[in-house]
């Protein structure tokens, strides 16, 4: 009997262990799939943990008012305004926490004032009116905000600032209706609010700053550098032989464009941040972002092209020795040298220089896409399978397109250029092009022989008013 | 003297004048702007009024909290936030709200009991470890925190929470430093929020309520009728003989698609709205949402497509008229079934009904593109300048990617069809289809002379479990 229960109470052990030696097995790879995915995150953009660390320290600084006896002593109760300040207004770059910042601060002070003022007429109505014509007015101004946060422009800027104004209104007109201490209750409250906006805008502006203005110049650049990279790649693999598995392996940069195609948020989000932030670096103030996302919108007219290109690499129809032969050489020429201006594009955005050294990349593809036609019209096709080569044609018509959009792009960073005043670097010193994403992927440029100076862009900015 | 001043003070009336009537013409034109504006942004659409008096309406409900004695002295100074919960919770949407709700519910309560224990730890340490372990924690979880919300899973979902938490726990842990009446506050704080919550979801729930989820149905199926109006006017349009006036004015609507190109970032939103949504209507709970994300993206797709296709319209390239005539047919076929295809699908979703009306359609596109590719073999273009036919073979292949991505989407959407389970009509009595955009404009089907019984959405849906 014993030995039965015991044998039982050992099958159940062994049950239960095996049990937990599966979950736990399940936890650790949890874990480590977790592990993994927060070390990539902070690897992704090392600006998150700094970013981290300065909100820590912000709201670390703040809280030290409930600390300090005499701080404490002259806010009482609405200290927690600084607190929840900070954690509101806190934005990871620089434009959105002034956005914030000032939003709430100026959005507080309006609005504070029409509340006072909404109480003290309200007051007028004696005891039985004065909660009718309170709510009243609640409403209305709720209804009236509300449908104005409904208007684009407004809600892209000012949609904060909406909200607060509500807020601030709704506290000081109806809880007036109780205190008589509103002014009081209002200069600790903005002091609070001023504290918690002038700290987080402080560590955000001088601790390890992020602007949004920069990120929306690199963007804008590293989509170009995108774009490049494909058309660079694209002659190469689109014409390779199968089977020839040299190039295969190398080929996953070529998927890189496919977060260009959906950008158009992230970066008017950023142009919008960007307005509110002060000169710095090589950005003045005023510095036309908008122009950015005219760039950045011809830049997906580009890669709408280069999507309906993408799908005829590998794909299995063969083309016809003799046409490929005759047509290669324009289609990859077309597809590099638009590539290359791309490249160049991005180099200039990022160098903050005149796009000069494009020109000649921009006219080796028009002629390419010149001699296109010249052979076309030369009639040697008339020996082939029209069938066979509509693959080829439309990828040769698309890297047409191509070329077009480039020259458009190519105008539109002239005008950013002459709009922000772009510095060319003196001829002979030619500035060094910025690292350029998989370079080594892709055979060098011909004929690029001249000496390469060393400058860096530290060194350019000084030269710039 | 005198008159010389006279004149003068004329001279300067009129200036003054002309000033005024000046800037009171651009004033009025302002005004008569803005006004449009406004009428327009209500027009487009109408739940935007609703929304507006609801929120009013909301708001007033909760700040009568002020005026009841016997609920002011319960809450005293917390009634506030009942005001500001409203403010911040309530959303267009019904899953945006009951999100927000919960989100801030849930991250009360959480960060209230561990705020709670930090202080409660933190008072163990004596008066001057007291401020140290409370500052670290704060800094501490706000840093985790800050750094958690880069996740985009979490961000789409709980950034408001995550924010909430944060928020709640310093004003628990800190202010708690202060006062021994910590638990009486947070009773009062959450009973509050708790009030301010309910009040907008019940009202966002029961008054005029906007399903996120019916928006992203809308939505996707909108998109598809967008493409497939393009498509069936394509054909037309772009086989058009210039200066055959006819047909020109009628192509305004063929720039909807665009709208296609850019609808990620809003589908994704509405999908993580629609997540928090009870069911209602014909969505069951656990509707396959993300389902519409995978059609959409499909859509996207094909919308790449079509914005090549459209810079091939209007172009001044003439087509020779033999290859014309040849080629015409079958291109003109592809495009106009393969709208009509999407637009089916569209129909089908709007009437939660399995696709199965769209099998002719997509047969006849693909053996559209079959004679194209019979018509090209069979070698009647030797005598053709291929130059010349460039633009139309690119169109005919650009056609031949989008019969191909309307199957894919066709595809998908039965996929969504046995996900949701969606209810096929009695097959004698069809589905009457929902009014498609634009239908004036495009030829009427051919052979399409069966009678239609009209039944509505409303009809239809007793019959779905």
């Amino acid at each position: 009997m014993e030995m039965a229960s015991e044998i039982k109470n050992e099958g159940v052990f062994f049950r239960n262990w095996g049990w937990f030696k599966a979950l736990s097995g399940k936890l650790g790879a949890k874990i480590v799939e977790t592990t993994r995915k927060i070390k990539k995150l902070g690897q992704d953009d090392p600006r998150r943990i700094i970013h981290s660390l300065k909100f820590g320290l912000a709201l670390t600084l703040v809280s030290l008012i409930y600390y300090f006896e005499p701080l404490y002593k002259g806010f009482g109760n609405s200290a927690m305004w600084a607190i929840l300040t900070v954690i509101v207004v806190f934005e990871f770059s620089v434009g959105a926490t002034l956005g914030r910042g000032l939003n709430r601060g100026l959005a507080t002070l309006v609005a504070g004032a029409l509340g006072f003022g909404a109480h003290y007429l309200a007051s007028l109505a004696g005891e039985k009116g004065e909660p009718i014509l309170l709510g009243l007015s609640v409403f209305l101004l709720a209804g009236v905000v509300t449908f104005v946060r409904f208007f684009p422009q407004l809600k892209a800027r000012y949609d904060y600032g909406l909200l607060i104004f509500m807020l601030t209104f709704c506290l000081v007109s109806i809880s007036g209706y109780r205190e008589d201490e509103i002014l009081e209750m209002a200069h600790q409250r903005i002091s609070t609010i001023l504290i918690g906006s002038s700290t987080s805008v402080f560590i955000c502006l001088f601790v390890f700053p992020v602007w949004a203005g920069d990120d929306l110049h690199n963007l804008v650049a590293s989509n170009l550098e995108k774009l490049g990279s494909f058309l660079e790649g694209f002659g190469v693999e689109y014409f390779k032989i199968p089977g020839d598995g040299k190039l295969e392996s190398n080929n996953t940069f070529m998927d890189d464009y496919k977060s260009v195609l959906n950008s158009k948020q992230s970066e008017e989000c950023l142009a919008n941040f960007a307005r509110w932030e002060p000169c710095h670096g090589q950005f003045r103030f005023r510095h036309p972002w908008k122009q950015y996302l005219k760039i950045g919108s011809l830049t997906r007219q580009c890669a709408y092209r280069i999507e309906s290109l993408n799908g005829y690499i590998n794909s299995e129809i063969q083309i016809p020795a003799e046409f490929r032969s005759k047509i290669q050489e324009a289609c990859t020429n077309m597809s590099l040298e638009s590539g290359k201006a791309l490249k160049e594009l991005a180099s200039a955005i990022k160098a903050m220089t005149p796009p000069s050294s494009v020109t000649p990349h921009i006219t080796k593809s028009k002629d390419a896409a010149n001699n296109l036609k010249s052979l076309l019209r030369s009639g040697f096709c008339k020996e082939i399978d029209l069938l066979e080569v509509i693959p080829t044609v439309t990828v040769a018509s698309l890297l047409v397109d191509v070329v077009s959009c480039t020259e458009k792009i190519a105008e539109s960073i002239n005008e950013l250029a002459s709009l922000a005043h772009f510095q060319s670097v003196e001829p002979i010193v030619e500035a060094e092009k910025p690292k350029l994403l998989h370079q080594e992927t892709i055979p060098p440029c011909c004929g690029v022989n001249e000496p390469h100076h060393v400058i860096t862009i530290d060194q350019l900015s000084p030269k710039l008013p």
